[in-house]
């Protein structure tokens, strides 16, 4: 078998706890299915800041950009919110995916069928929802140039400033998106929605223009549709069921991706990755994170869920490692731990009983593999 | 009583059909409270593109500038979608935003008791909802310039084109939008939360700064929270009745308040005001709007719901008029007309029964009247 080289970047927060989880499991699969990884572990966002007064290293940006895949816990926490804009711990997370140029995001919003009465929206909704949202992640309004606050003296804000961000896209960043949607879709049920708001944004008339083109000439065996992402933010509290894969730009994917997950009623458990261009071996640039953030209040306390890890490495797995088999098995052991009644605390209803806790999640994942 | 001038816009799809059932009460008050309006009517959107070939003639701006208030019904429609972005049905809504500098858009998001049934979300979580999502109306990435699409051929983009808007706020934007938030917030639960992507966008820290700035020095009484934007979505589907009132940038406050909006399950029931300096008579200027849209597939076939462009004009009574009794009057003939199980096609539940039309929904508020 390869040796893979996996970073790991804990982070902040619950990060690190719910990377002591997934490093059990990457134990398991080390003794029992001869899985070889080369492991290393690195500081990023508020504890790289704490290091090197930096978010994130050169050395180890460096690391990153050469290992098989790299596997993020979460970055954040009040401790750094005071902190200049240009040493925040997102800077390092953003860092990453930028140099990293891991332009597609996909964050699925799957809603597990043991928890579906978890979701604040009715059961009948939710039930079974299986939508894919794929995230431009390296370009517009995040990185656009020209940026930042200045003083400003036009009438009506005399002795005021101004701030400017700027949402920029050429054709080749929106074109190489759309194609990672529409392979996507085509394993799934052929199916993708396009959002951005050309009723009122030039850069969402070319988005539009140019999925359609990557559509017409590359694709026309996938379903495309577009929709005014105020109205995909509709539609998916609606019937977010209507929809098989979103493709969409860096900060509507934001919102709207997390707006999705939050309908699974499900946030603790979903994992998300981010792929660049194929490297050498033919595998993409990859980053894996689990969707929830840091979570500070509960930070240290043993509770946090570590499955959304847990599955940002079983598509470690599967897009990195070219291990489907072992991704399964993964995904089966955390899915047989759900159905026998295991729950950390945010997985815990109101008819209550006693929540395990983070390692103790972890113990019982490694069991059923 | 004063004589009061208003401009009616019903524009495209569904807009003349609600409007007309604006008429009829508007008739009523004029026979039964010797309101004394003076309406006029004229074309926005796909209407006026097909008279003028432009979504708003000259003529129309310069009355909706001379009037005390303007009520619209919606704009926009399949036949207009490949229109030029210069003369698309929005860019007349846009417009009168833009000169009338409406700066204040105010969306309540409220769920009728009596139709909590129809949310996608869970009774218990949707229930007595109530926030106001107040909006900038008149600047950000929907005015910022510079703006368009052109040629590149920067490496990777060879042949290309690229798509560019700028998100720019002053100090002065920020001030008078955070101030017609905080003034509210002082009639509703007294408390503010300000969204924007301050992690992100410098000019979501100049916002962030602004807000607070306001906050500090002039509605220290106000409770104010910030929030990151990503999450407020998350949060309005996890928790919506944990918000008072909102304040957010034109482009958030599009995305949140419709996912906002559809919370509620009373989409058809929406009112929104936009609100801008005051006029010589004291009163704001002012554009009152039903949330809902232009439905191109329901239109002229009598199905829509007349009511959030009736409860549009009870807000124009409200707050451009002064009419306070005659708007608690009005919202208090819906809500009997809704408790006694009145119902348009959008409002019907599983259960079934026979749907009024949009006419007969419009009689049966003038009889409750
Ligand atoms: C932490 C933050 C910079 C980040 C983003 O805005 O992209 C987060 O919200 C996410 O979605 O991964
Ligand atoms: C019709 C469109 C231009 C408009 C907007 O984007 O502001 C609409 O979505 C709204 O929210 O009023």
């Amino acid at each position: 078998m390869t040796t893979y080289s996996l970073l790991i970047l804990p982070g902040d927060g619950i990060g690190p706890e719910v990377m002591a989880e997934v490093r059990k499991v990457i134990g398991w699969f080390e003794k029992n299915r001869g899985l070889s990884i080369d492991v290393s572990e690195d500081l990023v966002g508020g504890a790289a800041y704490d290091k090197h007064g930096k978010p994130l290293a050169d050395e180890t940006m460096a690391k990153a950009q050469a290992v098989d895949a790299v596997l993020l816990g979460a970055v954040g926490g009040p401790k750094y919110d005071n902190l200049d804009f240009s040493v925040k711990p997102e800077r390092g997370l953003l860092r990453l995916r930028k140099e990293m140029d891991l332009f597609a995001n996909l964050r699925p919003a799957q809603c597990f069928d043991a928890l579906a009465d978890f979701s604040s929206l009715k059961r009948e909704v939710v039930a079974g929802l299986d939508i894919l949202i794929v995230r431009e992640l390296t370009s517009g309004v995040y990185f656009g140039e020209p940026r930042g606050i200045s003083a400003d003296d036009t009438p009506g804000n005399e002795g005021g400033r101004v701030g400017v961000n700027t949402q920029r896209y050429t054709s080749g960043e929106i074109r190489r998106v759309a194609r990672s949607a529409f392979e996507l879709a085509r394993k799934r049920a052929g199916r993708v929605c396009s959002m951005e708001k050309a009723n009122v944004m030039e850069s969402g008339i070319l988005w539009r223009e140019e999925v359609q083109w990557v559509h017409d000439n590359e694709y026309p065996d996938v379903e495309l549709s577009h929709m005014y992402a105020d109205n995909g933010a509709m539609q998916l509290v609606r019937n977010p069921r209507q929809f098989d894969v979103i493709v969409t730009d860096n900060l509507f994917g934001d919102i709207l991706s997390d707006a999705a997950a939050m309908l699974t009623g499900s946030l603790g458990m979903l994992p998300s990755a981010s792929l660049g261009a194929p490297m050498a071996n033919g595998r993409p640039k990859a980053m894996y994170e689990p969707v929830h953030g840091s979570a500070p209040d509960i930070a240290g306390q043993g509770k946090a869920n570590p499955i959304a890890c847990i599955l940002s490495f079983a598509m470690c797995l599967r897009y990195s490692f070219d291990l489907g088999a072992e991704a399964d098995l993964l995904e089966k052991a955390v899915e047989k731990v759900l159905a026998d009644g295991v729950r950390t605390g945010d997985l815990m209803g109101a008819e209550g009983g006693k929540p395990v806790s983070t390692s103790e999640m972890g113990d019982h994942i490694v069991a059923a593999l």
